[in-house]
């Protein structure tokens, strides 16, 4: 069990979402029109993009420190950030070039929570394909350019407390087979914890099929990407022999349980994943809903929907880990783990009636944010009483800038 | 738009749960083991049995009061009891014969918000079958009692402010035609509410096949149930055929997600459902989750999830409806609605960002209970602060209540 009961407190480890894109908390409640029949994941990617090219340092900094502030209040100690708005609009790179990362970096040291910032590469919209609006904000000229920047990150990071740097494969879509070699050479020399998006829509593999004549994960088992610092994110479209070579690896999948019902992803079949030998953990992607007890209870309960049964991919203590050791052991620090604590009021209305025996059960299957008491990570105790310290300035200054990007008009 | 802004609070209608079953509330995080390979909503109800099994006029009291308690906290005004434990253990009516339902209507009242009794009509448990333990307390002798209790419920409750009537029928295989037919009849010339769970399960299809020769729906609408009173809870496994039946009837169909979600029912299809006329409402059925915001957005993320699509079964506007006016007029309470009154604060993290023009879709798709301010039913403020303000001795007396029923033990 890892929860327990300290009075009428019920003491967590911490939290982990392992895959986090900040900047698209700004996006909550804006792109759920209906603006055609037709509404899509790519669909929503165009509005996407259209905050994407508007974001500068302070502004990227601003949305990012909300996020993680509002994960902070859900319990959410240590965030990986899937950091791909890397240059200045039009593709030139800021004087520093890692400008944008440090700022996330900054974002989450700032309120608190451990990062692993995770470098994205990005070299392309698809197999000669011409760059979309937005994109080119994304891409190096050179995969070595990328892999000079997570040089330097580890060069000014290396030694910094509650940050990690990983490496980040965007998928195979905007990644030729020669960077991904080159990156995932990379990562492993150092240790690094990488990163990628695999089979989230039905596109990209079919866009694999056409470029590579095979799976995404098939490709990457057969260029040796996949070990067990790899972490697949989505992973949804999986055939069997994909599944068998996540496990075989002792691969991460994380999965994105509230951004993949919002995008309509499908969901992966965590269950076949499990029993193969991969390992699971948890992200609050897109942060359409910021809640990681929703998202590690969503795992077992979208597979009742799809099975029509119950206890169909696994019970409470392991959803409990994939939501939290786990998701550390993916961003590279399970050194930390036992740092970080986050307390739960059993008194409150979700919790009421959690006995010893099933506190576990409790928790995943009943917990909401609201039950949060404190946040603590490592010495500091930057959540008390639900509230995090510098929220109230914290919320200000990205109301602020919310109204300065948009000028009162709508994304989409 | 439904929800409007009121300096840094945003308004809401007040909210229904349609479909409720108040001591389930005790179960929460209490089910979720694996006994077996096989767990499914019959293992759950097994679980459920032994708990109704252990129930009293006080403490039916007890766990309702909480389970409405915390209702009110999350927003909701109105609920929708279906009431089915009516008897003393081994089948005995109490001196009083609706001495139950009547614990379950106080309750409500003690916290403060609308209820619609909804007297369950249980004759059987399934065709030609010996009743299983547990379910002797839910039936009655003969339709004409379970009618004749439904007169005395009228008689003392029908000029109670915050009090309306329903009859129930539990289900076709718990109710033979003639038992339909005759509740039906009798809830139509009263005017009064008809609700009654409809293809939640295969195995319930298949049944009533066995039996009629059709489909649920298709025998209700040949046997003259549903019209604009009747209200179908789940309408989970419907052909064509059914769809446009209970869209012909302008029935409403209440979807319980988060507790169809849990049970591994599957999901309706509301576009269809909403495109042939019928109306939408919503349940916080089983109490495993309770939250008004996520049952609703959960009609149309669920379907996304089905379709790996955005925008398929409509956007929050028709949601926030489900959830709140729809409701009321399932539960024959319309001419309430508009004295009822729930307060967000707009500053919680959840719903920072929401802008005028997108109001419903932050509530609906960022909402949840944490941002409850205040609670307003007619003239009473029930929750303020985010607090009922009887919280803490419903809360203590709920758990005094489950200890003394389970006496530490788990239920299964």
């Amino acid at each position: 069990m890892l929860a327990t009961r300290d009075g009428d407190q019920i003491v967590l480890p911490g939290l982990a979402s392992a895959h986090s894109h900040a900047f698209q908390r700004a996006l909550r409640g804006h792109c759920q029109r209906t603006s055609s029949s037709q509404e899509s994941f790519w669909s929503w990617r165009g509005t996407m993009y259209a905050l994407a090219s508007k974001l500068g340092p302070e502004s990227i900094y601003d949305l990012a420190r909300f996020a993680y502030a509002e994960l902070a209040m859900a319990g959410v100690t240590a965030v990986g950030e899937f950091h791909y708005v890397h240059h200045q609009p039009g593709s030139q790179p800021y004087g520093n070039r890692t400008e944008l990362a440090e700022q996330m970096i900054r974002a989450a040291q700032d309120v608190g929570i451990r990062i692993c910032l995770q470098r994205v590469l990005y070299q392309r919209a698809g197999l000669g394909k011409e760059l979309e609006d937005g994109q080119e904000r994304f891409c190096d000229a050179r995969v070595e350019d990328g892999l000079a920047d997570v040089e330097n990150l580890l060069a000014r990071y290396g030694d910094t407390p509650g940050v990690t740097i990983g490496v980040a494969l965007h998928s195979v879509r905007a990644l030729g087979l020669d960077w991904i070699r080159e990156a995932s050479d990379f990562a492993k020399k150092r240790g690094l914890p990488l990163h990628m998006h695999l089979s989230e829509q039905m596109r990209e593999l079919e866009e694999c099929n056409t470029e590579h004549g095979t799976t995404p994960v098939a490709l990457m088992r057969d260029n040796g990407v996949l070990d067990k610092d790899f972490v697949a994110v989505h992973a949804t479209h999986l055939c069997a022999e994909e599944v068998t070579a996540l496990g075989d690896a002792r691969s991460f999948v994380c999965v994105c349980r509230t951004t993949e019902r919002d995008l309509g992803d499908g969901h992966c079949d965590a269950r076949a994943l499990l029993g193969a030998g991969a390992r699971l953990c948890t992200g609050i992607d897109s942060h359409a809903i910021c809640d990681p007890f929703e998202e590690a209870r969503a795992i077992e309960l979208d597979q009742r929907t799809a099975d029509q049964g119950r206890t169909r991919v696994t019970n409470a203590g392991p959803l409990l880990a994939a939501a939290s050791s786990e998701g550390y052991a993916a961003l590279g620090m399970s050194e930390s783990y036992h740092s970080d604590e986050v307390r739960l009021r059993a008194g409150d209305p979700a919790l009421v009636g959690a006995t010893d025996a099933h506190l576990d059960d409790a928790v995943i299957f009943g917990g909401s944010p609201r039950a949060i008491e404190s946040v603590r990570v490592g010495s500091a105790r930057i959540v008390e009483n639900g509230l995090h310290r510098d929220y109230e300035e914290i919320r200000r200054r990205y109301e602020h800038t919310f109204q300065a990007l948009f000028r009162g008009a709508e994304f989409s």
